[in-house]
Protein backbone atom coordinates (compact mmCIF):
# COMPACT_ATOMS: atom_id res chain seq x y z
CA UNK A 1 0.00 0.00 0.00
CA UNK A 2 1.81 2.88 -1.15
CA UNK A 3 0.25 6.60 -0.21
CA UNK A 4 1.61 9.88 -1.57
CA UNK A 5 3.02 12.04 1.49
CA UNK A 6 2.37 9.48 3.92
CA UNK A 7 4.04 11.18 7.09
CA UNK A 8 4.25 9.65 10.50
CA UNK A 9 4.83 12.40 12.78
CA UNK A 10 6.53 10.98 15.92
CA UNK A 11 10.44 10.41 16.17
CA UNK A 12 9.62 6.99 18.23
CA UNK A 13 11.87 4.57 16.49
CA UNK A 14 9.61 1.83 17.50
CA UNK A 15 6.96 3.07 15.52
CA UNK A 16 8.79 3.78 12.94
CA UNK A 17 9.88 0.17 12.97
CA UNK A 18 6.21 -0.89 13.42
CA UNK A 19 5.40 1.29 10.12
CA UNK A 20 8.38 -0.58 8.25
CA UNK A 21 6.69 -4.10 9.41
CA UNK A 22 3.99 -3.96 7.78
CA UNK A 23 5.35 -2.32 4.58
CA UNK A 24 4.29 1.23 4.52
CA UNK A 25 6.39 4.14 2.41
CA UNK A 26 6.76 7.04 4.83
CA UNK A 27 8.43 9.96 5.87
CA UNK A 28 9.26 10.88 9.30
CA UNK A 29 8.57 14.58 10.60
CA UNK A 30 8.60 14.36 14.60
CA UNK A 31 6.16 17.21 15.69
CA UNK A 32 7.89 19.65 18.64
CA UNK A 33 4.88 19.71 20.72
CA UNK A 34 5.30 18.76 24.30
CA UNK A 35 2.81 16.51 26.42
CA UNK A 36 1.36 18.74 29.38
CA UNK A 37 1.23 16.63 31.89
CA UNK A 38 -0.94 19.35 34.11
CA UNK A 39 -3.71 19.24 31.22
CA UNK A 40 -7.07 17.89 33.35
CA UNK A 41 -8.24 15.34 31.15
CA UNK A 42 -9.10 11.38 31.89
CA UNK A 43 -6.13 8.99 30.01
CA UNK A 44 -8.24 8.05 26.84
CA UNK A 45 -8.93 11.33 26.36
CA UNK A 46 -5.10 12.39 27.21
CA UNK A 47 -3.77 10.76 24.71
CA UNK A 48 -6.54 11.44 21.64
CA UNK A 49 -5.69 15.29 22.47
CA UNK A 50 -1.76 14.74 22.20
CA UNK A 51 -2.07 12.57 19.13
CA UNK A 52 -4.21 15.00 17.45
CA UNK A 53 -2.23 18.38 18.32
CA UNK A 54 1.34 16.25 16.87
CA UNK A 55 -0.26 15.76 14.00
CA UNK A 56 -2.10 18.58 13.52
CA UNK A 57 1.11 20.70 13.97
CA UNK A 58 2.75 18.57 11.38
CA UNK A 59 -0.31 19.11 8.89
CA UNK A 60 -0.07 22.72 8.60
CA UNK A 61 3.26 22.86 6.98
CA UNK A 62 1.84 19.70 4.97
CA UNK A 63 -1.81 20.24 4.12
CA UNK A 64 -1.76 17.76 1.01
CA UNK A 65 0.16 15.03 3.33
CA UNK A 66 -1.66 12.53 5.97
CA UNK A 67 -0.12 12.79 8.73
CA UNK A 68 -0.03 9.81 11.60
CA UNK A 69 0.63 11.01 14.83
CA UNK A 70 0.27 9.21 18.49
CA UNK A 71 0.31 9.32 22.43
CA UNK A 72 1.38 6.04 24.88
CA UNK A 73 1.21 6.39 28.29
CA UNK A 74 1.10 3.83 31.16
CA UNK A 75 -1.82 4.08 33.62
CA UNK A 76 -2.00 2.88 37.17
CA UNK A 77 -3.50 3.41 40.23
CA UNK A 78 -5.73 6.04 38.10
CA UNK A 79 -2.11 7.75 37.56
CA UNK A 80 -0.91 8.76 33.85
CA UNK A 81 3.29 7.79 34.02
CA UNK A 82 4.64 9.30 30.73
CA UNK A 83 8.55 9.51 30.17
CA UNK A 84 11.01 9.16 33.47
CA UNK A 85 11.97 12.66 34.88
CA UNK A 86 15.52 10.73 35.25
CA UNK A 87 17.09 7.40 36.45
CA UNK A 88 15.59 7.65 40.21
CA UNK A 89 11.90 8.08 38.37
CA UNK A 90 12.89 5.24 36.37
CA UNK A 91 13.27 3.15 39.36
CA UNK A 92 10.34 4.42 41.37
CA UNK A 93 7.70 3.73 38.32
CA UNK A 94 9.28 -0.11 38.11
CA UNK A 95 9.19 -0.56 41.35
CA UNK A 96 5.42 0.27 41.36
CA UNK A 97 4.33 -2.05 38.60
CA UNK A 98 6.47 -4.76 39.84
CA UNK A 99 4.01 -7.65 40.23
CA UNK A 100 0.87 -5.56 39.29
CA UNK A 101 -1.03 -5.28 35.85
CA UNK A 102 -0.98 -1.69 34.41
CA UNK A 103 -3.12 -0.48 31.51
CA UNK A 104 -1.10 1.00 28.13
CA UNK A 105 -3.49 3.20 25.96
CA UNK A 106 -2.08 4.76 22.84
CA UNK A 107 -3.86 7.57 20.88
CA UNK A 108 -3.74 7.71 17.33
CA UNK A 109 -4.87 10.48 14.72
CA UNK A 110 -5.01 10.96 10.88
CA UNK A 111 -4.94 14.47 9.53
CA UNK A 112 -4.89 15.94 6.71
CA UNK A 113 -5.73 19.39 5.99
CA UNK A 114 -6.37 19.27 1.62
CA UNK A 115 -8.27 15.75 2.04
CA UNK A 116 -10.38 16.96 5.26
CA UNK A 117 -9.29 14.19 7.05
CA UNK A 118 -9.55 14.48 11.19
CA UNK A 119 -10.12 11.23 12.81
CA UNK A 120 -8.64 9.81 16.01
CA UNK A 121 -9.09 6.93 18.45
CA UNK A 122 -7.57 5.33 21.50
CA UNK A 123 -6.75 1.46 22.42
CA UNK A 124 -5.79 -0.29 25.67
CA UNK A 125 -3.98 -2.69 26.49
CA UNK A 126 -3.49 -4.15 29.84
CA UNK A 127 -0.16 -5.34 30.65
CA UNK A 128 0.80 -7.72 33.67
CA UNK A 129 4.51 -7.47 35.37
CA UNK A 130 5.86 -10.59 37.18
CA UNK A 131 7.33 -9.66 40.67
CA UNK A 132 11.03 -7.84 40.30
CA UNK A 133 13.90 -7.44 42.78
CA UNK A 134 15.58 -3.81 43.43
CA UNK A 135 18.48 -5.70 41.58
CA UNK A 136 16.03 -6.67 38.42
CA UNK A 137 15.25 -3.12 38.31
CA UNK A 138 18.83 -1.57 38.92
CA UNK A 139 20.00 -3.77 36.14
CA UNK A 140 17.69 -3.40 33.60
CA UNK A 141 18.06 0.72 33.81
CA UNK A 142 21.78 0.14 33.80
CA UNK A 143 21.63 -2.15 30.59
CA UNK A 144 18.61 -0.52 28.82
CA UNK A 145 18.41 3.39 30.27
CA UNK A 146 15.01 3.49 29.23
CA UNK A 147 14.39 7.52 29.86
CA UNK A 148 12.93 7.34 26.28
CA UNK A 149 10.08 5.24 27.17
CA UNK A 150 6.64 5.98 28.70
CA UNK A 151 6.33 3.36 32.28
CA UNK A 152 9.98 3.22 31.73
CA UNK A 153 10.19 -0.19 30.15
CA UNK A 154 10.57 -1.68 26.65
CA UNK A 155 8.26 -4.51 26.39
CA UNK A 156 10.59 -5.41 23.00
CA UNK A 157 13.51 -5.37 24.80
CA UNK A 158 15.56 -7.57 27.96
CA UNK A 159 12.32 -6.63 29.89
CA UNK A 160 10.40 -8.95 28.05
CA UNK A 161 11.75 -11.79 30.84
CA UNK A 162 9.46 -9.88 33.51
CA UNK A 163 6.12 -9.41 31.70
CA UNK A 164 4.35 -12.27 32.40
CA UNK A 165 1.41 -12.06 30.09
CA UNK A 166 -0.91 -9.03 28.12
CA UNK A 167 -4.43 -8.53 26.98
CA UNK A 168 -5.03 -6.40 23.82
CA UNK A 169 -2.77 -5.53 21.22
CA UNK A 170 0.85 -6.41 22.40
CA UNK A 171 2.20 -3.32 19.14
CA UNK A 172 -0.73 -0.99 21.31
CA UNK A 173 2.43 -1.28 23.75
CA UNK A 174 5.33 -0.31 21.65
CA UNK A 175 3.68 2.93 20.96
CA UNK A 176 1.32 1.93 17.55
CA UNK A 177 -2.24 -0.60 17.44
CA UNK A 178 -1.14 -2.00 14.49
CA UNK A 179 -4.01 -4.22 13.48
CA UNK A 180 -6.50 -0.78 14.67
CA UNK A 181 -4.26 1.53 12.78
CA UNK A 182 -4.55 -0.53 9.46
CA UNK A 183 -7.80 -1.17 9.41
CA UNK A 184 -8.63 1.95 10.06
CA UNK A 185 -5.97 3.26 7.21
CA UNK A 186 -7.47 0.93 5.13
CA UNK A 187 -10.85 2.94 5.23
CA UNK A 188 -9.27 6.44 4.71
CA UNK A 189 -7.37 5.30 2.03
CA UNK A 190 -9.21 5.70 -0.76
CA UNK A 191 -9.89 9.49 0.46
CA UNK A 192 -5.73 9.98 -0.71
CA UNK A 193 -5.72 7.55 -3.36
CA UNK A 194 -3.74 5.14 -2.32
CA UNK A 195 -2.21 3.27 -4.89
CA UNK B 1 23.76 -14.74 32.88
CA UNK B 2 25.60 -17.28 32.12
CA UNK B 3 25.13 -21.23 31.71
CA UNK B 4 28.09 -23.32 31.02
CA UNK B 5 26.97 -25.28 28.05
CA UNK B 6 23.58 -24.35 27.47
CA UNK B 7 22.30 -25.48 23.99
CA UNK B 8 18.95 -24.36 22.40
CA UNK B 9 17.82 -27.79 20.68
CA UNK B 10 16.31 -25.87 17.99
CA UNK B 11 16.58 -24.45 14.98
CA UNK B 12 13.50 -21.82 15.00
CA UNK B 13 15.05 -18.82 14.20
CA UNK B 14 12.72 -17.23 16.33
CA UNK B 15 13.71 -18.87 19.48
CA UNK B 16 17.30 -18.26 18.77
CA UNK B 17 16.00 -14.35 18.27
CA UNK B 18 14.19 -14.27 21.45
CA UNK B 19 17.03 -15.95 23.42
CA UNK B 20 19.28 -13.52 22.19
CA UNK B 21 17.02 -10.18 23.29
CA UNK B 22 17.39 -11.64 26.63
CA UNK B 23 20.91 -11.83 26.74
CA UNK B 24 21.59 -15.65 27.09
CA UNK B 25 24.89 -17.23 26.03
CA UNK B 26 23.72 -20.38 24.30
CA UNK B 27 24.65 -22.81 21.35
CA UNK B 28 21.88 -24.08 18.54
CA UNK B 29 22.17 -27.46 18.33
CA UNK B 30 18.89 -28.65 15.99
CA UNK B 31 16.93 -32.50 16.88
CA UNK B 32 16.26 -34.57 14.36
CA UNK B 33 12.90 -35.40 16.21
CA UNK B 34 9.92 -35.43 13.76
CA UNK B 35 6.83 -34.60 15.27
CA UNK B 36 4.09 -37.39 14.78
CA UNK B 37 0.87 -35.91 14.41
CA UNK B 38 -1.03 -39.53 14.76
CA UNK B 39 -0.21 -39.54 18.69
CA UNK B 40 -3.11 -39.14 20.94
CA UNK B 41 -2.60 -36.24 23.30
CA UNK B 42 -3.96 -33.55 24.37
CA UNK B 43 -2.94 -30.66 22.86
CA UNK B 44 -0.98 -29.69 26.23
CA UNK B 45 0.28 -32.98 26.15
CA UNK B 46 1.66 -33.61 23.11
CA UNK B 47 3.79 -30.28 23.29
CA UNK B 48 4.90 -31.39 26.22
CA UNK B 49 6.08 -34.82 24.59
CA UNK B 50 7.51 -33.59 21.66
CA UNK B 51 9.54 -30.61 23.50
CA UNK B 52 11.01 -33.19 25.71
CA UNK B 53 11.65 -36.10 23.12
CA UNK B 54 13.94 -32.63 21.14
CA UNK B 55 15.80 -31.95 24.72
CA UNK B 56 16.47 -35.67 25.37
CA UNK B 57 17.33 -36.81 22.59
CA UNK B 58 20.00 -33.86 22.11
CA UNK B 59 20.92 -34.41 25.62
CA UNK B 60 22.09 -38.33 24.55
CA UNK B 61 24.82 -36.38 23.02
CA UNK B 62 25.79 -33.55 25.47
CA UNK B 63 25.02 -35.21 29.19
CA UNK B 64 27.22 -32.18 30.90
CA UNK B 65 24.64 -29.83 29.39
CA UNK B 66 21.36 -28.30 30.15
CA UNK B 67 19.13 -28.76 26.82
CA UNK B 68 16.32 -26.82 26.35
CA UNK B 69 13.23 -27.66 23.32
CA UNK B 70 10.30 -26.27 22.64
CA UNK B 71 7.21 -27.25 20.50
CA UNK B 72 4.46 -24.75 19.44
CA UNK B 73 1.19 -26.09 18.20
CA UNK B 74 -1.81 -24.24 17.33
CA UNK B 75 -5.54 -25.06 18.39
CA UNK B 76 -8.20 -24.26 16.61
CA UNK B 77 -11.87 -25.84 17.33
CA UNK B 78 -10.19 -28.91 19.28
CA UNK B 79 -7.40 -29.06 16.89
CA UNK B 80 -3.74 -29.59 16.50
CA UNK B 81 -2.55 -27.43 13.82
CA UNK B 82 1.20 -27.50 13.49
CA UNK B 83 2.80 -26.72 10.31
CA UNK B 84 0.83 -26.16 6.68
CA UNK B 85 2.47 -28.92 4.56
CA UNK B 86 2.19 -26.68 1.05
CA UNK B 87 0.92 -23.64 0.46
CA UNK B 88 -3.05 -24.72 -0.18
CA UNK B 89 -2.47 -26.37 3.05
CA UNK B 90 -1.72 -22.48 4.91
CA UNK B 91 -4.34 -20.73 3.02
CA UNK B 92 -6.92 -23.50 4.39
CA UNK B 93 -5.81 -22.95 7.48
CA UNK B 94 -5.33 -19.05 7.62
CA UNK B 95 -8.94 -19.03 6.23
CA UNK B 96 -10.33 -21.43 9.07
CA UNK B 97 -8.31 -18.98 12.07
CA UNK B 98 -9.75 -15.66 10.28
CA UNK B 99 -12.32 -13.56 12.06
CA UNK B 100 -11.89 -15.96 15.33
CA UNK B 101 -10.02 -16.60 18.05
CA UNK B 102 -7.36 -19.79 18.79
CA UNK B 103 -5.00 -20.94 21.04
CA UNK B 104 -1.24 -21.11 21.06
CA UNK B 105 0.79 -23.57 22.90
CA UNK B 106 4.25 -24.01 23.49
CA UNK B 107 5.96 -27.26 25.44
CA UNK B 108 9.37 -26.02 26.73
CA UNK B 109 11.42 -28.75 27.98
CA UNK B 110 14.70 -28.78 30.13
CA UNK B 111 16.63 -31.61 29.70
CA UNK B 112 20.07 -32.29 31.61
CA UNK B 113 21.34 -36.06 32.37
CA UNK B 114 24.49 -35.24 34.16
CA UNK B 115 22.75 -32.89 36.26
CA UNK B 116 19.73 -34.62 36.72
CA UNK B 117 17.47 -32.21 35.13
CA UNK B 118 13.88 -33.28 33.70
CA UNK B 119 11.10 -30.11 33.74
CA UNK B 120 8.90 -30.01 31.40
CA UNK B 121 6.05 -27.12 31.21
CA UNK B 122 3.55 -25.53 28.76
CA UNK B 123 1.93 -22.18 28.74
CA UNK B 124 -1.38 -21.42 26.61
CA UNK B 125 -2.20 -18.32 24.74
CA UNK B 126 -5.11 -17.26 23.40
CA UNK B 127 -4.97 -15.13 19.77
CA UNK B 128 -7.64 -12.96 17.92
CA UNK B 129 -7.56 -12.55 14.29
CA UNK B 130 -9.65 -9.78 12.25
CA UNK B 131 -11.65 -10.93 9.32
CA UNK B 132 -9.11 -11.86 6.87
CA UNK B 133 -10.25 -11.47 2.61
CA UNK B 134 -8.68 -14.59 -0.16
CA UNK B 135 -6.84 -11.37 -1.31
CA UNK B 136 -5.24 -10.76 2.03
CA UNK B 137 -4.59 -14.25 2.49
CA UNK B 138 -3.02 -14.92 -0.72
CA UNK B 139 -1.13 -11.57 -0.67
CA UNK B 140 0.57 -12.83 3.16
CA UNK B 141 1.39 -16.18 1.99
CA UNK B 142 2.74 -14.71 -1.10
CA UNK B 143 5.34 -12.52 0.74
CA UNK B 144 6.05 -14.40 3.88
CA UNK B 145 6.04 -17.87 2.91
CA UNK B 146 4.98 -19.31 6.02
CA UNK B 147 5.36 -22.76 6.00
CA UNK B 148 7.73 -23.35 8.36
CA UNK B 149 5.48 -21.72 10.98
CA UNK B 150 2.54 -23.63 13.12
CA UNK B 151 -0.89 -22.19 12.08
CA UNK B 152 0.81 -20.52 8.86
CA UNK B 153 1.35 -16.89 10.26
CA UNK B 154 4.26 -15.15 12.16
CA UNK B 155 2.59 -12.73 15.08
CA UNK B 156 5.81 -10.66 14.57
CA UNK B 157 6.10 -10.17 10.86
CA UNK B 158 3.67 -8.72 8.56
CA UNK B 159 0.69 -10.43 9.78
CA UNK B 160 1.23 -8.31 12.57
CA UNK B 161 -1.88 -5.99 11.50
CA UNK B 162 -4.52 -9.17 11.58
CA UNK B 163 -3.50 -9.87 14.95
CA UNK B 164 -6.54 -7.60 17.01
CA UNK B 165 -5.72 -8.87 20.14
CA UNK B 166 -3.95 -11.51 22.53
CA UNK B 167 -4.48 -12.59 25.83
CA UNK B 168 -1.25 -14.07 27.79
CA UNK B 169 2.61 -13.93 26.68
CA UNK B 170 2.97 -12.90 23.04
CA UNK B 171 6.52 -14.21 23.18
CA UNK B 172 4.51 -17.64 23.55
CA UNK B 173 3.31 -17.52 19.85
CA UNK B 174 6.58 -16.67 18.92
CA UNK B 175 7.77 -20.41 19.94
CA UNK B 176 9.25 -19.09 23.43
CA UNK B 177 7.31 -18.48 26.78
CA UNK B 178 9.80 -16.27 27.51
CA UNK B 179 8.80 -14.67 31.55
CA UNK B 180 7.87 -18.52 32.47
CA UNK B 181 10.99 -19.75 30.73
CA UNK B 182 13.23 -17.57 32.35
CA UNK B 183 12.04 -17.63 35.80
CA UNK B 184 12.19 -21.26 35.62
CA UNK B 185 15.41 -21.05 34.21
CA UNK B 186 16.59 -18.87 37.47
CA UNK B 187 15.26 -21.46 39.62
CA UNK B 188 17.53 -24.49 37.68
CA UNK B 189 20.24 -21.93 37.47
CA UNK B 190 22.13 -23.04 40.46
CA UNK B 191 22.02 -27.22 40.17
CA UNK B 192 24.32 -26.06 36.78
CA UNK B 193 26.27 -23.75 38.31
CA UNK B 194 25.51 -20.38 36.72
CA UNK B 195 28.23 -17.70 36.24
Amino acid sequence: MTIPSFILASGSPRRKQLLKQIGLDFSIIPSNVDEDFSIDLPPEAFTEHWAREKAKTVASDHPDSLIVGADTVVVFDGKILGKPKDKKDSFSMLQSLSGHTHEVITGVSFFSLDHNIDITFNERTFVSFIALSDIDINNYIKTYNPLDKAGSYGIQDGFSVYIHRINGCYYNVMGLPLSSFYTRLKLIAPLVQIS
